[in-house]
């Protein structure tokens, strides 16, 4: 470590985990190895033992080492890592595009949940929510197809929400934030039902996210996001 | 905070920024409001300015604060959430699901990487990859078809490994670390050459994971998995 004086003041356990991490990397120390202790690496690196626990702090948040209180620190055998998904007003990620957004609500309705949510969502079949059905547009090409519920006893006020102006999706991420996401891939061939909405043909292969939000009165909302054919959702851990 | 004394020793942060969450949730601090500054929280809940800033640094980790050098802390708008997908090793996951494991190589060669790839990838058309082929089972049913290239410039020692023997999922997952990963959901039908190696319709809608892995060479591999039908990949936040 004859260069430790180049490194930054204040970047010392950024330098340290970028030390970690090319070892791991380049397989100097190997996945399921241990690796020295705080005190060795302190020593070896020349810095407290604190910057060295921030360091391996940050590599075990990004799943490259695994930290066991009476175990040690080991490099991870099948690191976890995380894909950022937001939730997005989706005439925002329209717009983006270049795209003028419409919307069109086919339905909004107090209806009984069916089974298929209720225990899921922890709810009673039979629970009054909220449901409505709507697509969005991109120049006028459907973009996205949803059916929702939404919980009124977890969102106070939005019975009063007249979802043909302002969409659900919007009005649900600016005024309804949520402590947990559940959030689920499928494919679905499109159906009778949702094929004309998207306006494609029923055999056609679509993406279907499902997501449920929970604050801590209990579910917010589940929604069946159908995108239209050919859509990718892109993630980067 | 009459209470305070009530609170364990070292979960003060981890206290203070259940409070924080609970006022964001009922809406007491509103999404896109500034909230009190640092100085200000550390009064009111009785502790060091350093306990308060690691206690919204979490929340900000969590998206539910933005937090900028000048412009102060505030509730953020439309929080973006991690979502965890881990690189799992597919025979662990069919064996977890009480299903016997088996796989099938359909091709392993030295290929010119096409140039549907090569950009993305930042490699040029014709690199020589490796290319493979195989499908997953459990209990002998299609699980999951893998096409997968590999860039033995970033893996050495790959070009000696027989993917017969033990699938290069494993073998990747358990010898090549990366550092990023890209990865995106879409879905598409079968088609003639996936139907039968997933032992279904040609029109039957699959859905597609593409994902690719970097180490600090450049890429690791390029895969795209299509999963048998009626596959739903979770995450929870």
């Amino acid at each position: 470590m004859t260069e430790r004086d180049a490194i930054p003041a204040g970047g010392k356990a950024t330098y340290i985990a970028e030390e970690v991490r090319r070892r791991i990397i380049e397989k100097e120390w190997r996945q399921g190895d241990r690796i020295p202790d705080e005190t060795e690496l302190a020593t070896e690196f020349g810095v407290a033992r604190a910057t060295v626990n921030k360091a391996l702090q940050l590599l075990a948040e990004e799943g490259l080492l695994d930290r066991r209180r009476r175990a040690g620190t080991r490099v991870a055998i099948n690191p976890v890592r995380k894909a950022t998904f937001s939730i997005p007003i989706v005439r925002e990620q329209i717009e983006a595009a270049g795209l003028s957004y419409s919307h069109r609500l086919i339905s909004q309705s107090r209806s009984p949940l069916p089974a298929q949510h209720a225990e899921r969502l922890g709810l009673s079949t039979g629970d009054i929510l909220i449901h409505l059905r709507a697509v969005h547009y991109g120049d006028r090409q459907p973009f996205q197809l949803e059916d929702r519920w939404i919980n009124p006893r977890a969102v106070p006020g939005i019975e009063d929400v007249d979802f043909h102006h302002l969409n659900a999706n919007e009005w649900l991420v600016r005024n309804a934030p949520y402590l947990r996401a559940d959030l689920n891939f499928s494919a679905c061939n499109a159906g009778e039902h949702d094929a004309p909405l998207l306006d494609t043909k029923p055999e056609q292969a679509l993406l279907i996210l499902n997501r449920t939000t929970w604050n801590d009165v209990g579910p917010i909302t589940t929604v069946r996001l159908a995108f239209h054919p050919g859509y990718t959702m892109a993630a980067t851990t």
